[in-house]
């Protein structure tokens, strides 16, 4: 299926420099795009592999546009942001080739009288909904999902299969919830009683906003007695794990294996790469980056960058490092008694 | 539904001060408790807020029973430990108002004949039940939830939907496995053989205790020749990894994304804060708490508390700080040469 | 069922020493094995258990023989790679007891019409096989997997219960996959758009060689624009998570927890500790071996051994070391200012 270039200026903007009839049928990196493909610069280092693409067209930014356009002779589309450019054309195709869930119910599926599926929602083989649950227009919901009591799907929200959303909780629209991930399973606490542990029912919820995407066997645990909040907008991916009455700022978006722990409150426009660790009752600002593998232990209150791990070595130069670390007391002492002694020295001298 | 004060003591023990027939219908916390509801003060310092408090009844402990009485007109439940009893209040509030899962077997669900439910336990849709195994009185298996052959569910233990629990494994009574968790997957043994690698068999199992519970995603290995065992009253939080042989003392508790290398024998009444990791073939003594993200690579003898992670700053100071650490053995080396230096800079002196 | 020494001896190879017709039922370790077992001993360190040991056979190495046969009277089979031998021998003890799955498809599984399922695979209850899914010769497809369309499963493969296995995917001979494992989920892609997050589509595919065994709960991320490549041989443990585009080298082992994230290449032959994590777009060489609990951030071209993670102590130590750590920086400007003062002081003298 070919698109022509004017129709895609028409869905998502920028200027069109060249005939607005010529078709592309993919999009392309650099590197490989050929004659039928629309291709994209969105690192200004690759403008001169970019004067030599042999794509049909290409989208990129007003200032590569001239060096490009000295030698490319294909047509190109002048915007702004040629990556989310880029990003809104691969959806565009991909949505051309796609083979959407015909809506409607599978037969294998165990939905229960009460619950409330659009007639344009599509539930999946074996999937399982409780009572009073709400799957709104256009929701997908593959094979093998579990969706507790009065749960709420919003439209056009893709669950992919075997994911669990328990009983109460709510995702908004647009949301993509992949595989594995379990949404609401209970908080973890406790009171200790005489070396043992009380169980304390986890009564919140799981409410999570608009365009939030989950990743595949990522946790998010239901609150204790207030709700687990997600907001609009939040990216995560892989294997993470959010704690019971964790608060997640809109747009933050986290990599693989982050754990955020219980009541933690993270900011909006933050980002948290993989495997950082958050502590529980800490608060994180607005536009913090937290460096992968990095544990934070206390809130910050200030945006910006911030890090923290051991920085990998040879084996035999960490074991070196670490033993001296762990007597990093005795060196700062000796330090200090050379000072001491120094002083000692300096004052008999005058 | 109403509860009055006097049948909560009368379940939960506890010392009534005011009128036996005060009613209540849910617990919440201080700051939020209303005329019908109960609160608690678990916390000494929130003296202040305990005695402005709205609620109808509060659980206290005697030392803060005076205080907060002076002013406080509600009714009290004077007990040595008010955070249990409010764990117990909240289970049992929350009791009055669960549907319970009706007792038989999902007419969706598989189960093999030769598997012996009991006619009080609950088997979900969609769930799978192989030969032989054996699912005790009260117990619940949500739906998509997979035993194995000849495994043993103990009395009243509730898996949660989408639950795998292989072959052989042991759970007791009133244990709690939430969504996605694996318990008995295959053990990481390889014999290393020219390059490759042979697949060891792993032919023990995974026993647990009583009281046990485990979160969702997580995963629990069964061992190669012995059995992965976990005794009662252990808490797993969420994605914590438990590899194959490992022993679990009672009552241990681990938060979330904790990893335990296989083989490892941890003690009773230890916490393993989030994300830290044990290694395998060692042990650690009871009553030891590691700090989250700390990794543990030999055996610890001694309780205590243990920590051992990166401390967290600007990305800048960060790199500052690391490049100095990579050359530490550099910077010992020069205190030593001063050291030397000022040594027979004195000696001469002398 | 028993086995004669001469049938493992001709299956597995090795010399044997002693009557071949004496008959074993089972493999035990050195100090449990009884009459009817057969040991093995693959650490010289154990020689004089071994000696002691009830087997009626054991296998060992020939530097390890002389010693043994000195006073072991048990029969012996000599080989150059005992704990390989072992391993090999457990597993045709198990495939004795196994109950094989009985080839076909389960009534309750759900098959689309265009998928091509062998006669000779086995597809359990509750699976779902989406269009144009390949299931090959002998592959056994447990409980509750998923198989999306036109992906393809290999001879003899494995999936326990509950796998997810996405869209166009392909896995080759004799893999196997543990529960909750989900591969193809969409790499975590956005580009980033005044502030929200555009989805990238991943179009690639999660392409898997032969004898690849992967963990519980891992999961592999289908590539972007490229594919996502794990070689033969490669041996992944339980909660890993691999991002988009990664490839990972044949005979590559990787322990519990790891994280890969998008784009890294990671070699031959090497080995990643738990916990251990390799950052995006960077390239790891063959033979490397990473400790675990290793942040990984930049390429590794030579081969060996890597470490970095704080070394544990007691929490109050690991404070007051930490506390030091933070003013490194300072603590090395006090070194400068003292080699100063001590260098003005010498010129002084003299």
């Amino acid at each position: 299926m070919r698109t022509r270039l004017v129709d895609l200026v028409e869905r998502f903007g920028g200027q069109l420099v060249g005939a607005p009839d010529i078709e592309v049928s993919a999009i392309a990196p650099l590197d490989r795009a050929g004659a039928s493909d629309i291709t994209f610069l969105s690192n200004s280092k690759l403008r001169a592999l970019a004067a030599q693409s042999q794509a049909a067209a290409i989208i990129l930014a007003p200032q590569d546009d001239p060096v490009v356009a000295a030698t490319y002779e294909g047509a190109r589309i002048v915007t702004a942001n040629p990556y989310a450019y880029f990003a809104r054309t691969a959806q565009y195709f991909v949505s051309l080739k796609e083979v959407a869930s015909a809506p409607g119910i599978h037969p294998t599926a165990v939905v229960h009288e009460s619950a409330r599926v659009d007639p344009t929602a599509c539930i999946g083989a074996h999937a399982t909904v409780e009572a009073d649950a709400v799957i709104k227009p256009r929701a997908v919901i593959d094979a093998g999902c579990y969706i507790g009591r009065e749960a709420v799907v919003g439209e056009g929200t893709h669950f992919f299969a075997n994911v669990t959303f328990h009983a109460r909780c709510i995702i908004g629209a647009r949301g993509i919830v992949h595989s594995g991930a379990v949404i609401g399973g209970d908080g973890f606490g406790f009171a200790p009683d005489g070396g043992a542990y009380i169980k304390i029912p986890q009564t919140g919820r799981v409410v999570i906003g608009d365009d939030v995407d989950i990743g595949s066997n990522t946790t998010v645990d239901r609150g204790a007695l207030d709700d687990t909040v997600i907001e609009d907008g939040v990216k995560l991916d892989n294997q993470i794990q959010i704690g019971h009455g964790c608060h997640i700022g809109a747009h933050t978006a986290m990599a693989g294996c982050v754990g955020v722990a219980g009541s933690a409150r993270i900011g909006r426009y933050c980002t948290i790469g993989g495997a950082a660790m958050i502590n529980g009752h800490i608060e994180i600002a607005d536009n913090v980056h937290v460096v992968a593998g990095t544990l934070v232990p206390n809130s910050i209150t200030e945006p910006g960058h911030y890090a923290g791990f051991y920085p990998v070595g040879s084996k035999a130069a960490w074991e070196r490092g670490a033993a001296i670390l762990r007597n990093l007391p005795a060196l700062r002492e000796k330090v200090r008694a050379l000072e001491k002694r120094l002083n000692t020295l300096t004052e008999e001298k005058h």
